[in-house]
């Protein structure tokens, strides 16, 4: 028996289920492993000892390679000195500061441990300093575990989600709909940094749809959020609004920012400034210094090294060299999404099937990836890398063409 | 000027107020540091140098002393091989296995980041449980941070809080009214190890007001829910209600769990294994591998020295000491709950003013006591920090004596 098989069974008897949430991997092909030993650059090794090539990367946090020296450094340094106590270090401060240069739209910031703790407290803070209660969100998409916007229903009220009122991505008429439903009532509307929901094709927000977002929550005097969550850090280090020229007032951020150290930020403007004060949030880590000198050396390594332009030309790579496999094949295979995200889906693949095949045969030839959750590229990939992977997808390819002939 | 006070500044300008959560020490007396340099064992240190004995153990997390070196060595072992990848590493099985052979009431555990993750996901598995709404919460009780539970109103709605009824703890009358509103749509009961409100004597629970809370869970199909994140691993390590021969179907734990790396933690028994399983809990750094080895660590060693002993046994000490200063001065002091977890309030001192001079005047003698918020001991602190300790209050009971007399 495997060493995960082993693993697992022990974990079925005191997890339920074996696992939670979002690393449980029930709803991936069978071969995939549940448990990992060791993570180094851009590699993961199962606890069987298998090594892949990592197009995940722990679903967003490694952004510089797992165990990044100058990043595990920093860390070791902080947390010698100081990881809790009864108030936070200087560091928390120093990162404030950082964020703040960096990201044109923050005036300020402040941190915790979750995505969803993020997301949560604008919405808070939006409530808070408009006195109002309705929140448009986009329908199908993931602002992170809470009773308010968690994807599946179980244990939560009709009252949890009472204020939501929900928009399509890029539809303007949708988006028109809400904002008369929620009328005076508006507090704010949500967006991910582009269309990033799982099973579908991903979609970049067109500039009209952005522009018209910030446009109508100025007129009904509400908070403009962006959920950076898993897009942060990828697409542009000032906010992934930024090439489109559209700010928002509060955003969330957490995964990549401390390259795998556990933490979050909201970052908003100084019309929240206020709000964001009044509003109670707090955790018992959420001033562990560790994670905020490991988030303070990821976003200047990141900057110093551009990484953004190494993810985007090795994603690019990897987008074009898979396309250029599936037309030869005469395999319908669509990519969508910034090149540093990827995502591949096959045409006529109601079940996954395609996929699936595709992704469990690159994972036999050692390389990871998702068969309908977004990818990540990392500033640890390397050329190599890439060449490599294209050899694992080719064979995933050439599975699905003769399970699956295209006709 | 201080260094604490040009943190101080610096953090006004990048974080609203310059602080938030329970760690922003505005709402304590002058002369109480903001920002820390350093700890170790028992003691912090702040920004500027200065050196205290630490009784509030960074509001909990600290049981085994800052920096534990078996801690430390079983974090750096597994967070240097794999901290976070795409799915858990072994030694989350290990912490599950360890905490349902610990704790009594446990056949299962599932880990997250803070204690309001612990909390919210019990709330929401007792209701994917029972397919109902309502539940019980004591007036006063702190239960974290979310919308549904933040002691500050700021930017909630009451939709959050539609399905909470409110007892008082310890009153029967009060619980059996509460009863009758929820009537046949009562999820789950949630009670606090012990009253631990800030700002007012601890109370223990009694035998009878737990006993009564275990019947009417169970005469109604609803969940008891124990919220063991602040008192959780100080009373007892099976549980804070073992002693009490009561086991909640749902506990929530943080805090001292992992000696000041951020986890949080769910234990269940079997009947709301399935429901566990069907709610969707997850976070990105859930499954950080570093906090669980952290974890193991820390439990096995409260078991191996027997911590709670030692800790009742200090607790004890400080306790009587301070007691027999206070009488001696003729000063109405009142101590409550258990030793372990001590607060001290003054008789008549209705704005804290005494308190207030009280704790400041110990801290200029190097001991940091808190003056409303219960504090802690740590397996770290000895009869001589004890001794020490004793001086500081004896300082801050003459100061208290001095500006207002007794009569």
């Amino acid at each position: 028996m495997s060493r995960d098989k082993a693993i697992r069974a022990r974990a079925k008897a005191v997890i339920p289920g074996g696992m939670w949430g979002h690393m449980d991997v029930a709803a991936l092909p069978a071969g995939y492993p549940q448990f990992f030993a060791s993570a180094d650059g851009a590699r993961v090794r199962d606890v069987d000892g298998n090594e892949y090539i990592d197009f995940m990367c722990g679903y967003g946090p490694m952004i510089l390679g797992y165990n990044d020296p100058e990043v595990e450094a920093a860390f070791r340094l902080q947390h010698a000195a100081l990881e809790i106590a009864n108030g936070p270090a200087e560091v928390t401060v120093d990162l404030a500061e950082t964020l703040v240069e960096l990201i044109p739209a923050a005036d300020w910031a402040m941190f915790s441990k979750n995505g969803t703790d993020a997301t949560t407290a604008c919405v808070t803070i939006a409530r808070a300093q408009t006195g109002r209660s309705k929140i448009l969100v986009a329908n199908g998409a993931y602002h992170g575990a809470a009773p308010w916007c968690t994807p599946r229903p179980a244990g939560t009220t009709l009252e949890d989600r009472a204020h939501l009122i929900h928009y399509d991505y890029n539809d303007m008429e949708s988006l028109n709909r809400a904002m008369e439903r929620a009328g005076p009532d508006l507090a704010g509307i949500v967006t991910s940094a582009f269309r990033h929901d799982i099973r579908r094709d991903q979609e970049m927000p067109t500039p009209e749809f952005a522009r018209a977002m910030r446009r109508l929550a100025d007129a009904a005097g509400a908070a403009l959020i962006l959920d950076d969550v898993r897009a942060g850090f990828r697409i542009d280090l000032g906010g992934s609004w930024e090439p489109l020229g559209v700010r928002p007032d509060l955003s969330a951020w957490s995964k990549a920012l401390g390259n795998g150290h556990p933490i979050a930020a909201v970052t908003g403007n100084d019309r929240f400034r206020d709000a964001a004060r009044q509003v109670f949030v707090t955790g018992s880590f959420w001033c562990g210094a560790g994670a905020m000198a490991a988030a303070l050396a990821t976003v200047q390594k990141l900057r110093r090294i551009d990484a953004i332009r190494h993810m985007v030309r090795l994603g690019g790579m990897l987008r074009a060299g898979v396309q250029a496999q599936a037309d030869d094949l005469g395999l319908g295979l669509r990519q969508s999404g910034p090149p540093q995200m990827p995502l591949m889906l096959f045409d006529d693949d109601p079940d996954f099937a395609k996929g699936n095949l595709f992704a469990v045969t690159a994972l036999r030839h050692g390389v990871y990836l998702h068969p309908w959750h977004n990818m990540f590229l990392s500033a640890a990939h390397t050329e190599d890398d890439i060449e490599r992977a294209l050899v694992a997808t080719q064979q995933g390819l050439d599975a699905v063409a003769r399970q699956f002939p295209p006709t």
